[in-house]
């Protein structure tokens, strides 16, 4: 196919911004005579001049745009063509993300509600079609490379409840509790009282029928309300896959809860994607995706610790588990697109399409990292010696941290 | 005894500092009627009037000049005074550490050189006396609660090599040797190639003859030589005990220098002492002890890191083997202590006492954190799956996190 001047020179420009990822890209419908791609390299194809100059004026919006639009197409593993962008250090991706600051959407107690409204109440059935049975939609954690999703988000839901060393009669309070799976595990498996909180209300009512269901209702509460309306008193405090949802200027109020609720006795966990650079959300996920989102360097979530004297216990980055995860949740998805696009539309459905493989290759490129942070009160009496606990392999959850918990302090207070 | 107003003025002034610690102070010799401490509260006793003002003006630094000096004695437990007394929240001990901001010792290049001769220099021999065979000077990890000294620092040299998942054939720099024990380990066990920095004239000679009699001269070289000058190219980079001595306005220098040698593949681990929050390190440790020394809070570290796109992938607290650590390092001190009098002196002795016993309690208390850091460049390409390979008890070092080892990213570079 033959191009004129406008559409070389923007052909140009957007193979220099991929550099030195040697993309090709196609403008117009697939010829007769256009060949696969010999090479093994990705396609990109576009719709028309105007599509094709959408994406060169932005691309971090524009190509999700074009491509839940069907305007923008990808032949080969849009993963892996993903994923090669997001290597180049500094790279269009990266600028692209960073130039365009959009919207800032608001995290205040009312733009919350929307926010996390527009993600988490698409439908419980839609989320149903792809996670795991237990709806665990954070980053699992596998026990060896080819456990199942399923495994893997058990082994994750009872891998925080070791490293927070939770013990029967002991109560939790949870920050963003998805539908439930961690509150009821922490209960079932460790025998402690939860308190668990969600602005979703469709993830609320579904966990609190399942807690009603599994005869638990007695031990975890489902309250439909904000983390900052948390009170009381807790030995532990436990957030798996939430703080992205604070946003970067509430961080100091975030902290403050956790500090109002657990005191200097208590600990606490924070499970949640971060960066290795601070740096906005990419655009067009915030756009689209997770309005309000933020996913923070480690030294932000240090410096939100830091003045209320937390001591920092485990940090460990599970990247390479959220990109395993996200590649079983996109090979769901795959296998039931066609219902979702029936349920939905094409567009949406080409939009998670390209969001969890887009989420696929950050991870397993390092532009996304998954961070397990535990921290302790400064007068938190009862510590574990060593991490050996979380490794040791009895088969029955909540029985191994006990005996190894060792009275760091036999001390004053 | 009757005291006249200054004196009872003075008491109070002490007992408000160091509350709701209920401490008994005394003044003059133990008179033959004063009888010991029932309530087992330690009993701080003053040469005169003198000594009890010179705590008052300036408890931070006048406690530790006072002890050495023979003018203040403690009757009971000395570790446990002190933890009580850091234990106290925004206490007189941390207030007086803040407030007294004391020299700032330079950590230029003839600064640092300085200022480790100060410590490191005293002689080998001093150090012999009370360290472990090894003469492994940094805090060491207690496979057990009661594992002697000897095992703890063996496991600790192990820890950090598989923690840098080190393999046969790999190049590691070493910035802050010692005496040269891990290096030396590295070698033996892990079959890599060491280049190991110090500007101790005093360990490297040490090291540099320990090497030669174990015949591993041919793979690790001891240079002695500033962490500035550092160059060349290596698979791993390893620091233990030393970036306490890289003073705060060192951070951004010290992370370039890492960078520079392990680049985008490679990848390092920091073990250093910290603090919940940044604040500088005692006056009287800055003036008596370590000359120039700081303890960063985790942020701080986080930040060093950050403007080189590190992922940070595992953050250990190991306070509790550090005041285990020098607990036993006080124990050894105190049978050898009448040699160190007759070596030394008196002043010298009670001050390194103190030394060893305010650290002690400053682990137990939280006032000080032992951090090990894992982290590794944005290009690395071999990580492992997870930390199982840590606690894998094979016996044989080394051996253990081959197969475990894995590729994240078959990818495209």
């Amino acid at each position: 196919m033959q191009y004129g001047w406008l559409d070389r020179s923007l052909l140009a420009a957007i193979r220099k911004m991929a550099a030195p990822v040697p993309i090709r890209v196609e403008i117009g419908p697939r010829s007769p005579e256009s060949q696969p791609s010999r090479d093994a390299l990705p396609l990109v194809r576009l719709k028309d001049t105007r599509a094709l100059f959408a994406l060169v004026r932005n691309p971090g919006i524009n190509f999700g745009e074009l491509y839940s639009r069907r305007e923008l197409e990808v032949e080969g593993d849009l993963v892996r063509l993903l994923e090669s962008l997001y290597r180049v250090p500094q790279g269009a991706v990266a600028r692209m993300a960073s130039r365009w600051s959009g919207w800032l959407q608001s995290n205040s107690l009312r733009g919350s509600r929307k926010n996390i409204h527009h993600h988490y109440d698409i439908s419980n059935d839609f989320y149903k079609m792809w996670l795991d049975s237990q709806l665990v939609y954070t980053c699992a954690y596998f026990p060896s490379e080819n456990a199942s999703l399923e495994e893997a988000q058990r082994a994750k839901l009872d891998l925080v409840c070791r490293k927070l060393g939770l013990r029967p009669g002991e109560t939790v309070v949870e920050a963003g509790c998805g539908w439930g799976a961690l509150a009821l595990h922490m209960a079932k498996h460790y025998g402690v009282r939860v308190k668990a909180f969600n602005i979703s209300h469709e993830q609320i009512t579904f966990a609190r029928e399942r807690a009603q269901r599994e005869g638990l209702s007695s031990q975890v509460e489902f309250i439909e309300d904000d983390y900052r309306n948390i009170s009381g008193s807790f030995d532990a405090f436990m957030s798996v896959g939430m703080l992205e949802h604070v946003g970067r200027s509430h961080y100091r109020e975030f902290a403050r809860v956790i500090r109002r609720v657990i005191g200097e006795r208590g600990r606490g966990l924070l499970h949640f994607i971060g960066k290795n650079r601070a740096a906005p959300l990419s655009a067009w996920i915030r756009k689209r995706i997770f309005p309000g989102g933020y996913t923070p360097a480690l030294r932000e979530v240090m410096a939100m610790l830091e003045p209320h004297n937390f001591s920092v216990l485990d940090v460990e980055n599970l990247r390479a588990h959220y990109a395993k995860t996200c590649e079983h949740w996109l090979d769901r998805f795959e296998r039931c697109y066609d219902q979702v696009v029936d349920r939905f539309d094409t567009t949406f459905a080409r939009m998670w399409r390209l969001y969890l493989a887009g989420s696929a290759a950050a991870f397993r490129a390092g532009t996304l990292q998954l961070f397990q942070v535990v921290f302790a009160g400064r007068a938190c009496q009862s510590l574990p010696w060593n991490r050996e606990h979380l490794y040791q392999k009895s088969g029955e959850p909540g029985k191994q941290n006990i005996e190894q918990d060792v009275e760091w302090t036999p001390a004053m207070s």
